[in-house]
């Protein structure tokens, strides 16, 4: 078992690092649902076929290469705060915290891979990566599950491909989901016209954290809901081209709005930095959302670039589970607007002035 | 006449001075209601006998020492945005400019006093002032009065007293009004409560603007309602102490919001100061609202006090008729929000930051 202080205080490859080339595009994920023959589904499965279950997974996991000191939890001895914490990072799903016996998640050292144990199936192994990265992702997540699958007997039927606990995931078992950042179709008020198309090509769109979650910050997940009857390479080509169509949207809306709009968009941009900078009471929602304006302001190159990973990172800070790691106690939701704000009025007090040349400039 | 343009490029005692020790009060007006006993009042008075009441007052006006090198206006030679302006000035009265024959106005050399021709009466003879000052405003009007009396007939009754065209101000003719700044109780939710009991108290409660006008920047104008049966002295003496009771709430509204809301109030206060630093599209209104919170940083010593002059000034530099004035054209409402948003930016780029340890002291 890992101590919870001292993963925090260890870098994440996604908090700590560059975001990539595509402003619009925050980060990728792969997650595959894998289940083991011998067992029934954690659902079915009674607690100590769970705990056998824990320990079969963790032992096949820590062999991997890709898993050399990682971080090893048993939910159970998480507090609710570590939980949230781990949650806000996208590192383990709230269900997995519902507190059923055996649910643990092992972490790589680098916070790029967890695999989330006795969740809804066995074993849930996800690849995180900034930036949009299918292909390397795929690649990562495909070797460590090959090196699992010849360690444990996964169940799997040469009919449907691998077996799950919800009919939902059968076949490939593969969800991949992307994490993009939206301002500009939001504020031209085009979001709900993409959900729609979106939606209809058969790509679920969800918030940031998951299923009914709302798109606070204008930040949307888009993902595949199909997983059977089409290989993994095929899902990631058709979810890239859906993708790449909502970039290219995305881009067009910011256009149109500079060049129709620009005095709004720059008092949107101008005082969501002047409340940054002075608020003492912040909601983790309006938070999300002054620095989604923020990180548009860098998109524009309102501000320099090398600020768009601390707006990164203030994005998860602003959390709540992440205000309280700071002040390490966990506290009322009016104590934490205050936190927040001296946290987020502190970190913005050195930011630059926003360079307001630079939206003339990118309108002609 | 005068040209508007030397009239504006000249000083005000309004504007440019100091608003005096009570920072609750913003200023102080007096005005009388007269009328002369030769013509009918302007309501019912033919055009050529308003030309003729225009030019006997504008002649008695004109020999009165307070009113030596004054300004004078044809309301029908002044263009709609030199109006306005006057009436942001609280100089002359929306109603005078409703166009009709002989509608003028003098105003003194320093803006202090203003007398319109043929608005309601024959005469409103107005002194304004700085700060909270009934006695002074009292001495300078009662003396201008008689001068002006000895030259012209007044109508005057033995039982009524000053005969004018509106029964409401019959017998002394007087409105005195003082213009209060009364955020604490706005923002405690107090405010509908005290215009209740100052209504019962016979005197009226409204904007900024009179009559109608909201209390946009929680700016209220507390003035008398009645004008007969009772001295001038005795008017003022109630009014005085109506005037004193609402200072004293506001000053404990204050204290009750630094003791028990101190965040949410400095939120208030530090949200305005980054909006008003940072935004590029700003309506009158919001300026206003953002403005009287900046009024109260500076009287929770959060400003340093020197800024309060610039404040008052900006408050009256946000209204429509000056920002056009600044742009020496009329706008488009959109446009000018966009410059009075610019002309606030750059007035509160230099101003020094909020020091939030200010209102730690004023609690203790």
């Amino acid at each position: 078992m890992t101590s919870f202080d001292d993963f925090i205080a260890s870098k994440s490859s996604l908090i700590d690092e560059d975001r990539g080339a595509i402003p619009v595009v925050l980060s990728t994920r792969i997650r595959l649902a894998r289940n083991m023959s011998d067992y029934p589904f954690p659902g079915w499965a009674k607690k100590s076929q769970r705990r056998d279950i824990l320990t079969s997974c963790q032992g096949a996991i820590q062999d991997l290469p890709q898993m050399k000191h990682s971080s090893i939890f048993n939910v159970d001895e998480l507090s609710a705060l570590e939980q949230q914490v781990l949650v806000e990072r996208h590192l383990i799903s709230r269900e997995l915290c519902e507190g059923a016996e055996g649910a643990g998640v092992v972490i790589s050292r680098d916070q790029s891979c967890s695999i989330m144990i006795n969740e809804e199936d066995h074993m849930r192994i996800q690849v995180l990566s900034n930036g949009f990265n299918f292909k390397r992702v795929w690649k990562q997540i495909d070797t460590m599950d090959s090196a699992i699958e010849n360690q444990l007997n996964y169940a799997f039927s040469e009919d449907l491909g691998y077996l799950t606990a919800c009919p939902t995931n059968v076949g490939t078992g593969m969800r991949a989901s992307v994490m993009l950042h939206l301002p500009g179709l939001v504020l031209s008020g085009q979001m709900e016209k993409v959900v729609r198309a979106v939606n209809q090509l058969g790509m679920a769109v969800r918030g940031l954290f998951g299923e009914g979650s709302d798109a606070t910050g204008s930040v949307f997940q888009i993902s595949n809901q199909q997983t059977l009857g089409q290989s993994e390479e095929e899902i990631l080509k058709r979810l890239s081209s859906v993708l790449s169509a909502i970039i290219e949207q995305e881009e067009n809306a910011r256009q149109r709005l500079l060049e129709s709009e620009s005095v709004k968009l720059l008092d949107k941009i101008g005082r969501a930095y002047g409340v940054l900078q002075n608020s003492h009471f912040l909601s983790s929602s309006e938070a999300m959302n002054l620095l989604s304006l923020i990180r548009l302001a860098i998109d524009l190159t309102m501000l320099p670039e090398d600020r768009r990973t601390t707006v990164d990172r203030l994005f998860l800070e602003s959390q709540p589970g992440h205000v309280q790691l700071v002040a390490h106690k966990s506290m009322e939701s009016e104590t934490r607007d205050t936190l927040r704000a001296s946290l987020l009025r502190e970190q913005f007090q050195s930011f630059p002035p926003l360079k307001f040349s630079a939206l003339d400039r990118s309108k002609s």
